[in-house]
């Protein structure tokens, strides 16, 4: 049986989703608690690596399992077994060659900012404090720029070696919600850190380090240090998986 | 000189605001941060002891300390030495004989529950969890019961000894927000534990543990068995202060 499961992270506690050598991570968690559950040791795939810190607000995986199981039983078992900060919310069987990570067709991804002049204890780890006011419209109308399909390489975190730095994002904007201001992004795939350095630079735009209506050239010069910082991983959410045919 | 903080804390890591041998208190935290900026040790008064792990969005507390500093230096220089989870948003001198717990006129605070089938890593230590789905606008109804001067023996925990338990409850109601469901209660006082446990009976109530309309029976018991239960400090939030004069 393949099983694809829904799920919901605080990432502060972990070094991302995937396994790693003397780091304690999401995957490794999520295996542990399948093996409680089925009694078989297990690799699950997840839709996404996600770095250090990050958060998903949906993350997918899949894993293949002898044993049948009912839905609600893998729900509230895994659920049983797994840490306070991880949540199973769904399971359903997929097609036995489905792959949570190669079956993907877009992800979205969320950076919260929360603009205050004094730091706020129920934003730790889960928002990045900015002490002064965003102006989020103009931050909306610069995200604009985004949207598209380019070569994103000024916008990714050196030393990343990938086939090919050309992605799409279909949708890029930001919104205020009282004092949290949000930037959204959805695209068919990511490079190492694009969205914490694209929120970065519309950060540095806002604080007039980065000139309105440049985002194009930013762009086009494939130069990351014309880009802004890599904003902290702690205001990161993966926050909705699309999967094709969806 | 007698400076007013506003103050938010997360309580999670903490055995309530006021000072304690053997366990850390958000008192102790102040009055260290206090000494750092000030030197000078200085006993705080708060406008009330919130238990262990209980939150505060809007708590008061004053000292006299003999220096002058600027506002802007005292909530700067203060938020610099105080833990991540503690925040002082404000600072105002006041006279003398101000007393941050008997200048306090009301208090409101914030009992928080979310439903959801399964738990929700963003809620921990920040919301008391329920699996089926709360009837908020039943217990909106319930909570309107509470409203008056009543003897509220029935919703204080046992042991606790002070003159009278009568108080003055100026409004209280219930209301949704998404996944939250929030009640709220102002007083002119609180006995100890009586905001859970009117959260706990509005919980009975929704689960049919209580019948609809008991509320007026349960207090003029005043036999806190006919209550409910003693709903947990994670989801309890001071919210809003108010002072003689306001």
């Amino acid at each position: 049986m393949n099983y694809l499961l829904t799920m919901l992270f605080d990432g502060t506690a972990y070094h991302g989703w995937q396994r790693q050598e003397n780091a304690v991570t999401v995957q490794e968690k999520l295996e542990d608690a399948v093996f409680q559950l089925f009694g078989q040791r297990v690799s699950a795939t997840g839709c996404s690596r996600t770095d250090a810190g990050v958060h998903a607000k949906c993350f997918k995986a899949n894993f293949h399992a002898e044993k049948e199981r009912s839905m609600d039983t893998v729900v509230s078992g895994l659920n049983f077994y797994l840490p306070d900060d991880i949540c199973v919310t769904g399971c359903e069987i997929v097609p036995d060659d489905f792959n949570a990570r190669f079956s993907c067709d877009s992800k979205e991804y969320h950076y919260v900012f929360y603009d205050s002049p004094v730091r706020n204890p129920f934003y730790l780890n889960r928002a990045a404090h900015c002490k002064h006011r965003l102006d989020d419209e103009l931050m909306d109308r610069e995200a604009k720029s985004y949207i598209g399909k380019h070569d994103f390489t000024a916008f990714c975190a050196a030393g990343a070696a990938v086939r090919s730095n050309v992605r799409t994002v279909k949708n890029a904007g930001v919104f205020r919600e009282n004092d949290k201001v949000i930037f959204y992004v959805e695209a068919d795939g990511f490079l190492y850190n694009m969205v914490r350095i694209m929120a970065g630079t519309l950060l540095y735009i806002d604080e007039g380090k980065i000139e309105c209506g440049s985002i194009p050239s930013i762009i086009s010069s494939k130069d990351r240090i014309r880009a802004g910082k890599t904003v902290p991983p702690e205001g990161l959410y993966l926050n909705k998986v699309i999967f094709k045919g969806e």
